[in-house]
């Protein structure tokens, strides 16, 4: 089986394939979305996942379908989200001889998909773009155009908007991910059944997945979480109101996630975030406070952690919240829940009641 | 006076401001296009260019129009079109406190242009953008949304399509381009007149502009070239067919420019592949003589060589032009002149034709 959706927005309409066995029909699928014969790509993945063969079959299968595919490797981390990592792309792109009717192929999680997405967008004035997710996370980041580097600065400082031509989402590739990353990658489906999928969130509640399921289940689970982002890009392609709701769980998530120097993985931050920023909502009356234990204790189900390591002091959590380019002077901005399928943003939030629900979490977790 | 022109495509609309004292209305023209007060403004411009004061002039009136605006400045000459300067930019924007609703104005010519613009492009998966050009050439490049920097083995090989919010063209700039610069530029307006005005053409027969003619002239003179390059772009975004004519000249004026070892500016250059590209039009019966004998004559009229320097050979133009990505295995691509007011796309050219048309020039030459 293979499930079909399709992204339709102002700029642009491409189809995102889920399923079992998708990389050995990536020339087929490719062609398909008209790339020409003789077109040449790039492959780009990173060094831990080279060797799992996912690229190679990638390239194997567009070389023998026309596409003669040359396959790169980066470094693995969002370090290699950079401009010297993009300008050694487009030099292989160049040795490849990838020319505007060529395409980049990412093969990978996020940090593939943001890098090579916009090597491409830049490549020429922007080149097609395949994203061949590997990651649960990249259900998100693979959907939606955005694609970009860092500066040491500031993440994702530098970047475009820049739609794939399609998406293979081959989800046996999961299988072989390390189980953290699986777990991290649960925060975020679960964050989409919150912001609306009130479905896919009732059957993490009656059967989590705390590890990979097998290639059927992680279809469905894939596929609908791929949905709650398709129709908050397809409803609001470009950054703005409806899309502020994909910040749930990253509000306080980032803060938690730089003051634990990295420490805690983006996932695992996350989850944290949305269980904080629930009971912001509780505080503030937007959720009620059984909605709240529902969030809590499906994020506690996945092994993910609800509450931040006990040895993380609250000003340093503080002090990168206030960095958060969405405040204002009159207040904080978040993303918050006001029931499992349904969230809003909350402007002018006052900072006590932040300061108050994470002494509130310290007692609690005393 | 000021001409106000204006540029339409599918994706954006923007207005052309032309004329003298233009850089002291910097402020007002940009609150008026809908930059809000508050917003912050990186003024980029070159070493060349920052001590004539135009650069800070419009830092200063963008700043009192309640925009503040910081300005720097990157090293003359095609080498500043780098990744490294563009990440120079993003840091200084940073720490200039430009967001989201914030913008680049970029004032100086075609290599800061397609400098900033890539900054402006990529920062925050791009911002607001101003073009205030202040060379003749610019009048080119500073309308049709192409920015981009070089890479080591390839110009302009990375970029993107991002429009301007408007281009502020203060022709009084143009009074301290080097005379060489003026000359270069003006190889860039015949060209333009003989793709789409024989009006401009004809007025460049009747009196030559070798320097620069004052404001009032220059205002027309540059409109003019404008309005070639607005209506090019305004019907085909994008590279394709009508857009290829604008390479009349600059297919044999590269490969010159190349073999030259950039001894030749881009300018000069052009103006020989235009004389050049004029014989192989005649040569293939596209082309009235006394047609190409007027182009050959107003590129003489305005300082501009006719032929390639006495010693270069041959060889390393031909080796330049095989490198073009526009020939096919049919053969050579070229936009040819079928008249004063008429070019067009030139496919399968034989090489012989090429050579033949060099070895004519060398014999008259002689
Ligand atoms: N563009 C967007 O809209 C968007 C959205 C969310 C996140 N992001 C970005 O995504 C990045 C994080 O993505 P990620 O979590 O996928 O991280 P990642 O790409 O770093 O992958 C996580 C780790 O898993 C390994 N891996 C990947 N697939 C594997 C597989 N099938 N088997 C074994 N190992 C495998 C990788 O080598 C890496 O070590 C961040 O840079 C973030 O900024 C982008
Ligand atoms: N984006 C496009 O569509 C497009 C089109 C054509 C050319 N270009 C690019 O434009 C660049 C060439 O542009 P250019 O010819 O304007 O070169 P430039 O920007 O290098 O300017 C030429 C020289 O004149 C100096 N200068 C500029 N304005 C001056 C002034 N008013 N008074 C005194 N000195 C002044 C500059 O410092 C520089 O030394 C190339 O990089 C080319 O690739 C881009
Ligand atoms: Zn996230
Ligand atoms: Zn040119």
């Amino acid at each position: 089986m293979t499930t079909r959706l399709q992204v339709t927005t102002p700029t642009s309409q491409y189809p995102v394939y889920i399923g079992a066995g998708l990389l050995a029909r990536a020339g087929a699928l490719v062609r398909e979305a008209g790339v020409e014969e003789g077109a040449r790509a790039l492959v780009v993945t990173d060094d831990h996942i080279r060797p799992l063969g996912y690229a190679d079959e990638v390239a194997r299968h567009l070389t023998a379908a026309g596409i003669p595919a040359a396959v790169t490797s980066v470094p693995p981390g969002d370090g290699s989200k950079s401009l010297a990592m993009a300008e050694r792309l487009y030099r292989e792109m160049l040795s490849a001889g990838v020319r505007r009717n060529g395409l980049v192929v990412a093969v990978g999680g996020g940090v593939v998909g943001d890098l090579a997405g916009f090597a491409a967008a830049t490549y020429q004035r922007g080149i097609r773009f395949v994203q061949v997710p590997t990651t649960l996370l990249a259900h998100d980041s693979s959907i939606g155009g955005k694609v970009g580097v860092n500066l040491a600065e500031a993440k994702n400082l530098v970047g475009a908007f820049h739609h794939p031509l399609l998406v293979l989402y081959d989800v046996e590739t999961l299988a072989s991910l390390p189980p953290r990353e699986w777990r991290g990658g649960m925060a975020e489906v679960i964050k989409h059944g919150i912001i609306g999928e009130p479905d896919l969130f009732a059957a993490l509640e009656a059967s989590p997945y705390a590890e990979y399921p097998g290639p059927a289940a992680a279809e469905r689970l894939t596929a609908s979480a791929c949905q709650v982002k398709i129709h908050v890009v397809e409803q609001d392609e470009r950054e703005s109101e409806l899309r502020m709701t994909l910040n749930l769980g990253h509000t306080i998530g980032h803060a938690v996630e730089h003051a634990s120097g990295y420490r805690l993985n983006h996932g695992e931050a996350v989850a944290i975030g949305m269980c904080l920023e629930a009971d912001l909502a509780v505080r503030l009356g937007w959720l009620a406070a059984a909605e709240r234990d529902r969030i809590v204790e499906v994020v506690r189900r996945h092994g993910l952690p609800v509450t931040p390591p006990p040895d993380m002091p609250f000003e340093p959590v503080w002090a990168a919240l206030q960095l958060d380019k969405k405040h204002t002077q009159g207040g904080l901005t978040f993303a918050l829940p006001r029931a499992v399928g349904e969230v809003a943003v909350a402007r002018g939030v006052r900072p006590e009641d932040v300061t108050r629900v994470w002494r509130e979490m310290e007692e609690r977790r005393r």
